[in-house]
C-alpha cells in the first residue's frame, strides 16, 4: 500500500539539548498536535545529548577505536588523515563509528546513544501518552555509502514503524509475482526527513504525516533488525584488506608445502 | 538550507506506458499544474518503457551478463540462485545490473535507460515548457546496499537538481566548520518519492513541492557524478573475490621465490 499524499515538516522551537533534559517533554512541546499515524524523526545527536552520551576526548581517533567491533576498511585520504570503515556496537557500518566532533564543544565528542532503539521507544510511548493516538518514532544518523558519492540519513533507532515493507510474493501491477523487492521503509523515511531537518541548523525533529500504514501498534522489531551481517554480507571486508588476508594464507600455503618456513605475515590484516 | 515544509504526492492517471509513447505529454497531463521549484519523480521503468528498452529475452541470466560492464560479487543463494553484483554501464554498482523481469510481459526483461540523465533533461524541458517555471526532474532506480537489508531508490537520472549539497566548510550550530556532511540530496528525494509511488500500484511519478532551494535553473551535472568509482573506492571486490586474487597471487609469489612452477590460477577471480 502507498500514499496518496505525504507531509513532513521540520518544527523549530527545539532548544539546544543537554545531558539530562527531558527530551520528550522538548518533544511534545515542539511537534504540537499529533494525528494518529505520524511519524516523529529525531537525529541521535539530540539523543545523545540528553542521553549524556557527550564525553572528554581531546583524541577522536581514540574514541572511534573504543566504539569499533570491527574494522572494515581503513584508507589514507589524499588530503591526510585516515578514513576508517568499522562496524560499530549497533551492528551498523560506517567512518568513524558514529563519532561525531560536531556541533559538539571543543575537546569533546558524541557517541550515539546506547541503545537507539530502546530510545526510540521511550520517546514514542511519551508522544503517545500526550498526543492521545498511535504514532512511529524513527531515529535517524548520517551514513555515507560504497559506490556513491554523498551521504544520507539512515534510521538507527525505531519504534511503532515497520522498519521494512516486505513486497516478496505480492502481485505486481500484471498478476505476477514481485521479486526480491523489501522496502527499506524506515532509512527511505529518514532520508525523507533529512530534507527538510537540515544539518547546520537547530532543526532536529521532523513531522511525517501520510505513512500511517506503516505505522505499528507495537514498538516492533527495531532498526536492530535491518542490519546484515555475517553470511549474507559479500562486503565484510574492504578490497584492500580481504586481498592482504588472501595474499598471506596463499603465501604460507605455498611456502608450506614446498617445505619453506612461512615468512609471510600470518594475521595478514592491514590493521 | 532546509525546507519548512515539503508536500510529496503520487498523482495518479498515469496509463500503462507502451514503446513510443510521448512520456512527457503523459507526465505533463497526470502531475496537473506545477510550481517553480517542484521536482518530478519518474520511476526508471516508466522510462525504459517509453524508449523501448523492453526485449525479449528468455534468459534473465544473458540480459544480465550483456549489460554488465565489471563484476563486483557473486554469491549462490541459499534457496538457490545466484545474485551477481556488477557494476553497469551507468557506473551504478547493484545487482542484476537493473535488469527488471517484473511488472513487464512474460518472455521479455526491460533494461535500464541508455541515459537517464539525458532522459531527464528531456522531460524537464517539456515540463517546463508547460508550466512556464523552473521544475527538476530525478529518474530513479531501487537498489539494495551492503550491511543494511532492504531497498531504497536511488537517483539513476537528474535534471534540473543539485545531485548533492556540499556543506563542507559551512559553519555548524556552534559556528565550527562541518566535517565531511555532502548530502546526497537526489538520493533522498529518490527515496522520499519512493514511499508514495509504490511499487505494486501503476503509480510511477510523484511530485515533491518545497525544496526549490534545490533546483537548478540549468541541467546541471547529472546523477552520473554522484557514482564514486576507482580509487575512492574501497568495496571495488567482494571479500570473498578479493580474497581469492590475494590467495593466488601469494601462492604464485611463493612458488616463485622458491623456483617452484606456480600451479595456482594466476587470474584467482570467483568467476
Amino acid at each position: 500500500m502507498t500514499a496518496a499524499e505525504v507531509r513532513v515538516w521540520a518544527p523549530d522551537g527545539i532548544p539546544e539539548v543537554h545531558e539530562d533534559d527531558d527530551l520528550a517533554a522538548l518533544l511534545v512541546a515542539a511537534v504540537g498536535d499529533l494525528e494518529a499515524g505520524d511519524i516523529v524523526v529525531v537525529s541521535s545527536k539530540v539523543v545523545s545529548k540528553a542521553e549524556g552520551r557527550q564525553v572528554v576526548a581531546e583524541d577522536r581517533e581514540q574514541a572511534i577505536t573504543d566504539e569499533t567491533v570491527r574494522v572494515v576498511a581503513v584508507r589514507e585520504q589524499p588530503g591526510g588523515g585516515i578514513t576508517r570503515i568499522v562496524e560499530n556496537r549497533l551492528g551498523i557500518v560506517g567512518a568513524a563509528a558514529g563519532v561525531d566532533a560536531s556541533n559538539v564543544a571543543p575537546g569533546t565528542v558524541l557517541l550515539l546513544p546506547l541503545d537507539p532503539d530502546a530510545s526510540a521507544a521511550r520517546l514514542r510511548t511519551a508522544l503517545m501518552l500526550a498526543a492521545g493516538v498511535p504514532v512511529g518514532v524513527v531515529v535517524t544518523d548520517t551514513l555515507g555509502r560504497p559506490w556513491r558519492h554523498g551521504q544520507t540519513d539512515i534510521a538507527i533507532g525505531v519504534a511503532g514503524v515497520a522498519p521494512v515493507d516486505d513486497l516478496r510474493g505480492q502481485p505486481d501491477s500484471t498478476g505476477r509475482p514481485m521479486g526480491v523487492t523489501i522496502v527499506a521503509v524506515a532509512d527511505e523515511i529518514a532520508s525523507m526527513a533529512d530534507l527538510v531537518k537540515g544539518k547546520a541548523e537547530n532543526r532536529p525533529v521532523a513531522v511525517v504525516r501520510g505513512l500511517g500504514h506503516h505505522v505499528l501498534d507495537i514498538d516492533g522489531p527495531g532498526a536492530r533488525s535491518i542490519v546484515r551481517l555475517g553470511e549474507s554480507d559479500m562486503f565484510r571486508q574492504g578490497s584492500a584488506e580481504a586481498y592482504a588476508d588472501g595474499y598471506s594464507d596463499g603465501y604460507s600455503e605455498a611456502t608450506k608445502e614446498t617445505g619453506d618456513v612461512a615468512d609471510a605475515p600470518v594475521d595478514g590484516g592491514a590493521w
